[in-house]
């Protein structure tokens, strides 16, 4: 078999629920060909991690790449002077400040054994630099137009047209598919949510938005008071509520479909979940960011079966850690319902694999170990000290792992991170020079420290 | 200076409050001598960590050194059967087994950058782990016996003079202090509670007591009834409820005072509050246990100011490492309470150095990076690909880093932990062979494999 490769390690998880020994893993042109007992074959194609699982590449539902210069900017601010902070901070920003940004994200996705994102992008670089790493996904063009007076409705369609095209051009003939990220309820106005709707239904695109996030986002929902609305008064914008909840608000605008994925859902009700259910849609849980940001607990265990977890951007959660945000969904649900069979490792695992492709409509195409996937790979060593001794696969990956335990990161069939390679972590891309991206990171850094608060 | 060591890194951090740049830290004899403005002081002496923060030895409060080989071991179960599986699992264990697991514990909490524990041990292997590696703070000597058919109060305790007797030899010359736990109010009875109170009053001896953890061990104590309570019924021991919560029923047995640990404290109500700050015990916080056992949160910022942080066993909460229980301690209380205003990254910073060494009544000699304070410090580099960029010290700290960022640990002025001498982990003790004691870690993890669950 030319070009194939014979992936071996002392457990190999093709999905939550499977693991196996003496086993090996053959993938050739970009596909997992079979999974199979351990043979006798050749040297020259085999790759053997020793003590660790070989896995599903992790699939982070929700990223900003875009935004991870911007790690640790801004902390211990409550979530709306938050959102605005990082916003005005952002604006300091140079178009090579932004890719280095994403890069950056990137770079730590791949290290991390992520292979598979859903992000979403103001920018578009987001698509640049996950292209340039390797990884697959979702990327979601971001939109933005709360104020009446601003951009007519066809003029920011037209806008998002040429920002798709774009899109369209940065991730042609890579493991990447585009859709429209209207960013929320309350930075998006109604008449906009409905014609992105309506084009993304037109266009067989995938949605994503922000939605039952904060409580101050659901009060001006529902009666047009609270933080946000104030902020939006004072800039001369009046919002007319329609006393319904979040989900409601975004099912009649006809966002809600087998296509879409809500992010957060942390403040739903009763009636929520069955208009999330009948919908078909999926939601992307992240319990790390809704946590550090005040909002609560996701009642996870009654979204329905749809779920995917993301690391949400650096800026929320501070590191784009799969094995922290697996940890960290289990431990806030059963610290939240004092419970511990609500929930065990082996789901965490299926959420941040196959129900992350599911989430984003990409399931069976990656996720799993299963022949014909794309081979979306990646190795977790069990030789760290904190991960000694392990009795179970996904009690070791969920409770004992990090993101530093990753030793190779494969991706429709290449190599993007390979602990091999280097001692420096900075040297284990093949593919880019992280070195020259992290002068970059410190230049836009520099500025971001150059905000000043406005009196 | 002879044997003067002068320690520099780009940050400095004191205490949670004051970071220093440009500065240098002078440790002699086991002390921190001075912190001062760089010199031009001669290379030899000299170690610069670059790009790090060079900040007080980590205070773990609450760890159970002599359970780390069961890391992983019982998962997914709920809080009384786990505590029993794990009981009837360790009687697996030989000696060799319970000092290599304690070895290992020791090993961690070294790698990880804790130079103080506040450690729980049954079998006294901890203190002897402990001394081998060189840490320092607290071993409690673990006390059981809530049969009252069983060992008489007598010679309970003359057997736990000669265990005390023990871990003074075992401690002798070391930066370890002797204390006692009795277990907890399920585990040992009530007149053995109230002997070992006055055994402690009498020799001035620190008291440590896991109390107000799980709903079951509060319905035993008020009401006699629930998991627990029946479970002791089955064994034949009727237990007489007090109606009182689990801090007035400790208060009644004169266990709560100055010198009192409380750890857990997740179940307690507004008298509870009272007692406990009237008595001026100190609380061990242990958020990722508590989660993951399914017991809840701790109303933190009601236990009042005597408050240090604790990673518990690696079977309850899987890692030894201080960071990621920093970050937790923060997002629980904020996922809990709906507010990020409620906690801050210093705040956590201060409960993991100082605060835990206030409420292992040793501030002042550990803590701080203060002149005449133990030279306990650990170095943090800010170079892993998820530290950066990094704009504050404390939110970096608790935010982003992991224990896998420390790069070296110096206890009492004893470089106990250095990434300098080695690439591979198990080569960075410069006073123990780690690769011996990870083969007897095996041994161990083995026995505790054959377990097999009773029909």
């Amino acid at each position: 078999m030319a070009n194939a490769v014979i992936w071996r390690a002392d457990t190999i998880l093709t999905d939550a629920r499977t693991t196996l020994r003496d086993a090996e893993v053959i993938t050739q042109d970009g596909v997992i060909q079979e999974v199979r007992s351990r043979t006798a074959a050749g040297h020259d194609t085999v790759r053997d991690l020793g003590n660790a699982i070989l896995m599903p590449g992790l699939v982070n539902v929700h990223t900003h790449l875009d935004y991870t210069a911007m790690r640790g900017a801004v902390e211990d601010v409550s979530f709306f002077p938050w959102i605005r902070e990082l916003t005005s901070r952002s604006a300091l920003l140079t178009p090579d400040d932004w890719l280095a940004s994403a890069v950056w994200g990137a770079a730590e996705c791949a290290a991390g054994g992520i292979t598979t994102i859903g992000d979403c992008t103001p920018t578009g670089n987001a698509a640049e630099a996950a292209a340039l790493l390797g990884l697959g996904g979702v990327i979601y063009q971001e939109l933005f137009g709360i104020d009446p007076a601003g951009q007519s409705r066809d003029i920011a369609m037209q806008e998002l047209e040429e920002k798709l095209a774009r899109l369209r051009r940065l991730t042609r003939g890579t493991g990447l598919h585009i859709g429209i990220s209207p960013h929320s309820p309350y930075t998006v106005r109604n008449e906009l949510l409905r014609a992105t709707a309506r084009y993304a239904n037109r266009h067989t695109l995938p949605l994503c938005i922000h939605a039952a996030e904060s409580l101050p986002e659901c009060q001006l929902i529902r009666t047009g008071q609270g933080e946000i609305a104030d902020s939006l008064r004072r800039r001369g914008i009046n919002w007319k509520p329609s006393g319904e909840t979040t989900v409601q608000y975004l099912d009649d605008c006809g966002l809600l479909g087998k296509r879409t994925l809500l992010v957060h859902g942390v403040q739903v009700a009763a009636a929520d979940l069955t208009i999330a259910q009948r919908s078909g849609l999926a939601w992307a849980h992240c319990p790390r960011s809704n946590a550090k940001l005040g909002n609560g607990v996701a009642p996870l265990m009654l979204l329905g079966p749809r779920i995917g977890l993301g690391t949400d951007s650096a800026v929320s959660s501070n590191t784009l850690d799969m094995f922290e945000e697996m940890r960290f969904a289990v431990y806030m649900q059963r610290a939240s319902r004092r419970q511990i069979e609500v929930v065990s490792a082996n789901q965490a695992v299926g959420w941040a694999t196959e129900g992350g492709a599911t989430a984003l409509g990409i399931n069976g195409r990656t996720g799993t170990l299963r022949p014909g996937s794309s081979a979306d790979i990646c190795a977790v060593s069990l030789n760290s000290l904190t991960c000694q001794p392990a009795y179970d696969a996904c009690s070791a990956l969920v409770y004992a792992c990090s993101a530093r335990d990753v030793v190779v990161t494969v991706s429709g069939g290449r190599v993007i991170y390979d602990t091999s390679l280097a001692s420096d972590a900075m040297d284990r891309f093949p593919e880019i020079d992280l070195r020259s991206w992290a002068r970059s990171l410190e230049a836009a850094a520099s500025r971001i420290k150059q905000w000043k608060r406005a009196e």
